[in-house]
């Protein structure tokens, strides 16, 4: 087992890492005698429900899976069948699950009673590699994403690596995305370490994982506790995230997962980069043909520019009316630049 | 103009206490070129909208007044009114009002885009020496009040303490209930000031209101300096507050101010702890006989003891469905005992 310390000031946690910590849930996870929820959606509960058996002084809630679920109308249903079932400030939530549920699990958590105990078990490789660390919580609302939410931190974060045999090719690809994402972004060694495993880690090789997912931890923490809150470095991890996001948003957050989104929006990004001369031509080369060869339909030429422009003008990051870009212009290194819609819509992305 | 200074390690800000402030808004809040929103009530709002004139770049929300604007729909409302009108997270909100606006808005602050600037400007003089320090923000969901909410503190609370003198008497009592109930739990020296000043206090002369304004402010922010989260020593500032909810839900949230409702508590709780043997005789008789001077009628008859302790048993600071009470034990000095349904109605309050 593999263990990833988060050392925040205010409030610390660990990430264990492993095949088949599952079946020691109720070792990992501290006990308490209060009326405790787990929160899980109908598809892992469906796989995963046997595990959750030891877990006494649990109550589960089963959630639609998919996006829909992160709603303030689902956080706040989930938020009265605590208080009727009489949850307590000294309760736990274990949120059993994807990204879905852990942003909707950790949300509740921070906001119920102000705030009660969370201890995250994410259940797909991109929950696993990105809601880790950070303590990034929320739900949607209108067209916006993350638009309402906190920054909560887990008491405790469980992985098995196990689980990621029953995901679909398509969620592997999904958290691929989120970690080549890691090594373009601060790390190159791990980047080529990437390129040179990408085959076994498609195919979820146990021990490829435990240190693929542990290195993703690790930087995501390094880069997390200089900056627990996103006022400055943290804006690096959103890379890939800006024209990814507005791709997300422009098919109805139904045609790519958040990491095939990702991975055409680095696409993109490392294409823009290289139109104002910001990256050399090799690097920005190594990058997209990297991209390209993951087997992911990369041609957006069905989305006008002026509306997915649009979409990116939702974003969180932007300031006045500039959206936020994440380039890479060296290795390992990425910086922050702001475009206007005229300025993008002239650079033009095709 | 009187200055506290909250030395929190994450979030420090300050108090600004005189009379006169709100000509001077303008200058003792941050400018920003951001879109940013006032959120205000009713009543507030048809008398002071002229203060709020030099605030460049803000917009304003005015809601109902009253308790029922605590609401995961008002907050919902609210939100989206932000997120339609581009409200960005260096964007800035001001609660200007009392204590429903100022929970109200600063939840919304703390969950929109996971957390943006707010600035307190309370109205009430319950708000000023309740709400100006401690960072508690909420809603109430069900019959649960603050069942739902954040730690979030202001960037700034501006206390303008000529506004007193437009508060209806009974609104000036609300405040009042705290007011006493700081000398109570943290500062027999207060208390006996208070006592002595009782008829100036009731009109709200504008010297002595200064100095009881700050010096609440000053006892609430050692107290929550010691205990952000509300773990322990934080729970004194529930003295009064056991009885007090039971009987605001009780009477549907209608007939009893916070405050009175607090004062009130704070007369059954010295009468239990007297009946339970943890106070001495001369002590609750001064803080009973000082209570019932106030001119509140304190006759509870009309609520079946069984049915108050059902509403004190929705308390967040209940433990296994004990009831947490905080008792008076010695000048300046109160603690937590926890009791029973049983036990209480065995007690008998009356």
């Amino acid at each position: 087992m593999e263990r990833v310390e988060i050392k925040l000031r205010e409030n610390p946690y660990d990430i264990l890492i492993g095949p088949g910590l599952l079946n020691n849930l109720d070792n990992l996870i501290e006990d308490n005698t209060e009326q405790n929820f787990i929160i899980t959606d109908e598809n892992v509960h469906s796989l995963y429900a046997d595990y959750l058996k030891p877990l006494t002084n649990y109550d589960t809630i089963v959630i639609p899976p998919g996006e829909e679920s992160k709603s303030i109308d689902m956080a706040t249903n989930i938020l009265k069948t605590l208080l009727k079932k009489g949850t307590s400030r000294k309760s736990q939530i274990i949120a059993f699950g994807g990204g879905v549920v852990g942003d909707l699990a950790g949300f509740c958590s921070s906001i119920y009673m102000r705030g009660i105990s969370f201890v995250q078990v994410p259940t797909t490789l991109l929950a696993q590699v990105d809601s880790s660390v950070g303590g990034k919580t929320g739900v949607n609302l209108m067209d916006y994403k993350n638009s309402v939410g906190a920054f909560y931190q887990p008491k405790r974060v469980i992985i098995d690596t196990k689980v990621l045999h029953t995901l679909p090719y398509r969620q592997v690809l999904s958290g691929i995305g989120e970690i080549i994402k890691y090594g373009i972004i601060y790390d190159y060694d791990f980047f080529q370490y990437v390129i040179k495993h990408i085959d076994q880690i498609k195919c979820c090789n146990p021990d490829i994982m435990s240190y693929v997912i542990k290195t993703c931890c690790e930087i995501k923490a390094k880069i997390v506790a200089q900056d627990e809150k996103e006022n400055g470095l943290r804006k690096i991890l959103n890379f890939g995230h800006t024209i990814g996001h507005g791709l997300e948003g422009i098919t109805g957050f139904s045609k790519y997962t958040h990491g095939e989104a990702v991975i055409i929006g680095m696409y993109y990004e490392t294409f823009l980069a290289k139109k104002l001369g910001l990256i050399n031509k090799n690097y920005s080369k190594e990058i997209m043909d990297f991209i390209e060869d993951i087997g992911l339909d990369l041609n957006i030429d069905d989305y006008p520019i002026s509306q997915l422009t649009n979409w990116m003008l939702k974003d969180k990051k932007n300031v006045k009316g500039k959206i936020s870009f994440i380039f890479p212009i060296a290795e390992g290194r990425v910086e922050e630049h702001f475009l206007t819609k005229d300025e993008l819509i002239d650079i033009n992305l095709k």
